[in-house]
C-alpha cells in the first residue's frame, strides 16, 4: 500500500461484526465535519464523528477564523457596508477562477445571510466593527475585514466592493495561536454536543465499507493498533481535509507547492480524497493550492514586488494570498519586495513579523546589482513605477493611489525567495451542492458525502481568506442534511 | 450519463455473449495503440485493435511527425551531433517539469537508441540530414531538427544541447496535411498488419468489462448503433488519446486552455481516462496541456513577446510550444509580438503563415498607445531590450546573440491575444513503466494497460515536440509486451 493511490473499499461481506453504528458517520472533526454532524442530528439522525486526533478542531481551529459571508449580513449592515448576493457572486466568480464552481457559488451567495444566522445560532459572536488596516487577520476583536482584494483592481471594477471576512469574537485572542478559528470550533463543538452527536477520537479511518451494490455502509480503520468498523445506516460524510500534509500526493498532483510549509495538521493527508477515488469518484483541480505570501500586507502594499527578472507582476495592494498564488504558480516562488526606509520604518516592528531587509542601498542601481537582478531590469521597473507614482497613478497594475508614492533612497530589498509559503490544497472530490460525492456516470455514489477541503469547492482555484471555513461550514451543513434524509 | 465523469465498468456477468475475442484488445489505433499491438503480436498474442473512426491514424497521423529520440541515435551521429542518455535525461527532466516523471524518463532515455532501431525496423526512414532553421516542423525531408529549446536558455546551460526531433521521411510531404505523422502511422499500420493484428473500425468502446474479482476481461461499446462486447483473454490496452476534444472535461480539469483550438481528432474525448477512473485508477496532472503559440518561430525569435502589461516573459528563441504554455498558463493567453519592418520583411510571405501586423508605427510610444499598452510600459521594455541588444546581450531572458538586434522604426505589433492556440492535453492515467494502469493501493489494475496521451507520461507538464509520438510509441510497445505476457 502506498501513500498516494486511490484506496479500495472493503466489501461489507468482509466485516464480521461492527464496533458501533450510527445513522450518519462523519469522518473528521473540523468545521466541515462539525457542521455536517450538527445538521444531520438536527435532521433526526444519530451521528458519530470519527476523528483521528485526540480532539476535534483540525486545521479549522488553527485558522485566523475569517469566514467568507456576505450578500448583506447584519454585520455588514452594522458596519455600514452595502452588499448583495449578486455582488458577492460576481466577485467570487472572478476571484476563484479560472473556472469557478458556478453551481456552488450560486447557492453559497444566495444563502450566505441565512448561514450567518446559523453560525450565530451555534453561538458564534461577531463584533459589529470593521477593521480597516490591511492585515492577514485582525489583531483586535473587530468582526469584519477585507479578505480577498474586493476593493483592489481588478475586482473593484467587477463588483461593488464590500468586506466579507467575518471574524468570530474571541476573548484573549492570540494571533497564530488561539484565534477566530479556535473560537468557531469551540462553538461548533458545543453545538454538536448539545445535539447529541457522539465523537470517537484517536481513531483513524482507513477504508470505506461498501456493499456489493456499491452502497457505502460504513468505515473501518484503526485506533491504538486495534482495527474497528463502524456502520453507517444512512451515509458517510468525508470531511478529513485536503492533502497538504501528504508530500507524495503534493509531488504527484500539486508540485508547484512542493517543499512549502503546511498550513494545517498532519491529518490533512488526503485520505478522504483517496477513499473516494477508489470508489470511482470524480476529482477536480488537484493542482490547486492556496499559498500565502511570506510577508505582511502593511509592508507589501506600499512597496513593489518583483519576480526574478526584476519585473512587477501584480498590484501589491491586493489580497496577499492571491499574490502568493501568483508568485508560486506563475513566478517560481522567487520574488523580492523592493521598498525604502520610510516604508520599512512606518510599520511597527511588532507588525513586521520579523522581516528584515536582505540588502539596503543608496541607489536602485546598487540594489539591483547587490541583489543579482539582471542589469538594468530593476532600474527600469522602479523608474516606471516612480514616474507614475509621482502622479498618483499605476497604469500598469492599478494599485490604489493611497498606496502609491515614489520609492526613494535609502532603498531596501527583502528576498522572499527563500521563505516558505504557507500552503493548503484546494482540489478534491467533486460533489453536488448537497454534498453528494459524484461518481461514475455523474451520479452520486450512494451513501457517500463530502465537504470541506476534501472537496473542490468555492475556492476552486483562486483563493480569498474565509472561503475554506465558509464553504466547509456551508456545504458541510448541506452534506449532513442530505445524509440524514437518505432512506 | 454525462460526458465528463468516471465510467463504471460493466460486470462480466452481464455479458451474455462475446462478439469477438483476442488475447490483447487495444482501444484506439494511433501510434500508441499501433505500437502496443505490434509488440503484443510479437510476443505471441492474438491482437484486436478497436478504433472508433473509419480507419486508424488518429491524432498521430495529423502530427508533423517529430519523434523525440536521442542518446546518440545513428541519425544524430550521421548529422554530426553528440548525445548521451544522460544529456537527454537532464534536458527532459528540466523541460518537462515541474515534477518530471523520473521513472519513465530514465527508461525512455536509456532505451531511446533501441527505440530508434525499432522504428526503422517497422519501415520508418529518417534522412540523415539536419534542418537548422527555426520551425514548427521542417518543410523539407530532412530528418533531424531541434524541437524543445535544447540549445536555448536555460537548457543550454543544463545539458549539452543536441537536436532530438527525428522526422520520418515522406514522399510528397504537405505541411499540416500529410506529414511525418501520417508516414509514421502508414508504417506502423503495415507492421501491425504484417504481424496479423486484426482491426475493428467504426466501433466506439464505451465501457470496460470486469470480473467480480476486479480483473479486466474485455470491452463493450457500439458500432453503427449496435452494441458489441469483445473479450480480452490477457489484457486491454487503453490508447484512445487525451481529452482536448471534450469541452466539458477541459472545463473541469484544464480550464486554462478552454476555448482554444483542438489539435487532434474528436476521438480525443477522454474515454480511456474516464474508464480507468471508474475502476479506481489514479490520474495525474489533468490540468496540463500543450498550447502552441499561434505564430512561427522565424518571426518570433528575432522579435520580442510581451504580455498585456507590456513586459517580456521568456527568451523568444526557445521552443514555441514552450512559449505557448507560458503564455496560456501564466500570462492569460494575451500576448503580443513586437517587431520591426526589417524582421517582418526578412521572413518570406509563405513562411509567415498569414501573419500581418495588427499595427505599425513610427515610434514605440505611438505603438504602445495604439495597441493599448499601459503608459510607458512598452517603451521601458523596448528601451531595456534595445540597450542590451546593441551590445549583443540579453541579461534578462538570455536570448542568443544571433537573434538579438535592437528593434528600429518602423515598428510593428502582432496581437496574438485573439488567435487560437492549438492544444492537446497531457494529463491522464498513471501507469508503470510497463504500461500497467495503477489503481488502489498503488497496485496495477489486473488486465488493464494504457499508453499515449491517455496517460501522464514523458511530457508530464512541460512539452517538447516529439514527446507525444515518442512516448506513445515507446510506452505503447511496453504496454503491448506486458499485456501479451500476462498469464
Amino acid at each position: 500500500m502506498d501513500n498516494v493511490s486511490p484506496i479500495a473499499p472493503r466489501p461489507a461481506s468482509d466485516v464480521a461484526s461492527w464496533d458501533g453504528e450510527a445513522d450518519v458517520v462523519v469522518v473528521g472533526f473540523g468545521c466541515a465535519g462539525a457542521s455536517a454532524a450538527i445538521e444531520a442530528a438536527k435532521g433526526g439522525a444519530s451521528v458519530l464523528i470519527i476523528e483521528r486526533a485526540g480532539a476535534g478542531g483540525g486545521a479549522s481551529a488553527m485558522a485566523g477564523g475569517e469566514i467568507y459571508l456576505g450578500g448583506g449580513t447584519p454585520l455588514q449592515k452594522a458596519c455600514g457596508f452595502d452588499d448583495t448576493p449578486q455582488a458577492m457572486y460576481d466577485f467570487l466568480a472572478a476571484a476563484t477562477g479560472p473556472a469557478p464552481n458556478e453551481a456552488k457559488l450560486s447557492v453559497y451567495c444566495e444563502r450566505s445571510v441565512e448561514h450567518f444566522h446559523w453560525l450565530v445560532g451555534c453561538g458564534v459572536e461577531f463584533k459589529p466593527s470593521f477593521y480597516p488596516t490591511p492585515c492577514w487577520e485582525p489583531p483586535t476583536d473587530d468582526g469584519l475585514v477585507y479578505t480577498g482584494g474586493e476593493n483592489a483592481w481588478p475586482f473593484c471594477e467587477i463588483a461593488p466592493p464590500a468586506p466579507r471576512g467575518h471574524v468570530p469574537r474571541i476573548a484573549g485572542k492570540r494571533l497564530m495561536e488561539r484565534s477566530g478559528g479556535w473560537e468557531l470550533m469551540r462553538h461548533l463543538t458545543a453545538a454538536a454536543e448539545a445535539r447529541g452527536v457522539q465523537v470517537r477520537t484517536d481513531s483513524r479511518v482507513e477504508r470505506l465499507v461498501v456493499e456489493a451494490s456499491g452502497e457505502v455502509v460504513g468505515v473501518c480503520g484503526r485506533s491504538f493498533g486495534e482495527g474497528f468498523a463502524v456502520r453507517a445506516r444512512r451515509g458517510v460524510v468525508l470531511a478529513s481535509g485536503g492533502f497538504a500534509a501528504n508530500a507524495d500526493m503534493i509531488a504527484l498532483h500539486a508540485p508547484a507547492v512542493a517543499g512549502q510549509m503546511l498550513l494545517g495538521t498532519d491529518g490533512d493527508d488526503g485520505t478522504s480524497i483517496r477513499m473516494g477515488q477508489g470508489l470511482g469518484a470524480q476529482v477536480a483541480r488537484l493542482e490547486a493550492a492556496e499559498a500565502a505570501l511570506p510577508s505582511v500586507p502593511l509592508l507589501v502594499y506600499p512597496s513593489i514586488l518583483v519576480d526574478r527578472f526584476g519585473q512587477r507582476f501584480i498590484n501589491e495592494d491586493t489580497y496577499c494570498g492571491r499574490i502568493g498564488q501568483a508568485a508560486v504558480f506563475h513566478h517560481d516562488a522567487r520574488c523580492t519586495l523592493v521598498l525604502d526606509e520610510e516604508i520599512f520604518e512606518s510599520v511597527p516592528e511588532a507588525d513586521r513579523w520579523g522581516a528584515r531587509p536582505t540588502c539596503v542601498a543608496g541607489s536602485v542601481a546598487e540594489l539591483e546589482q547587490e541583489m543579482g537582478f539582471p542589469d538594468g531590469s530593476l532600474q527600469a521597473t522602479v523608474g516606471l513605477y516612480n514616474a507614475h507614482a509621482a502622479r498618483g497613478e499605476d497604469p500598469v497594475f492599478h494599485k490604489r493611489a493611497e498606496f502609491l508614492r515614489p520609492l526613494k533612497a535609502p532603498f531596501g530589498a527583502i528576498d522572499l525567495g527563500g521563505l516558505p509559503y504557507a500552503v493548503f490544497t484546494l482540489g478534491g472530490l467533486v460533489t453536488t451542492v448537497d454534498g453528494e460525492v459524484v461518481g461514475p456516470g455523474g451520479r452520486p455514489l450512494p451513501g457517500l458525502y463530502a465537504a470541506g477541503r476534501a472537496t473542490s469547492g468555492i475556492p476552486s482555484w483562486g483563493y480569498a481568506s474565509g472561503t475554506s471555513l465558509g464553504d466547509g461550514t456551508f456545504f458541510g451543513r448541506r452534506a449532513g442534511r442530505a445524509a440524514a434524509k437518505r432512506p
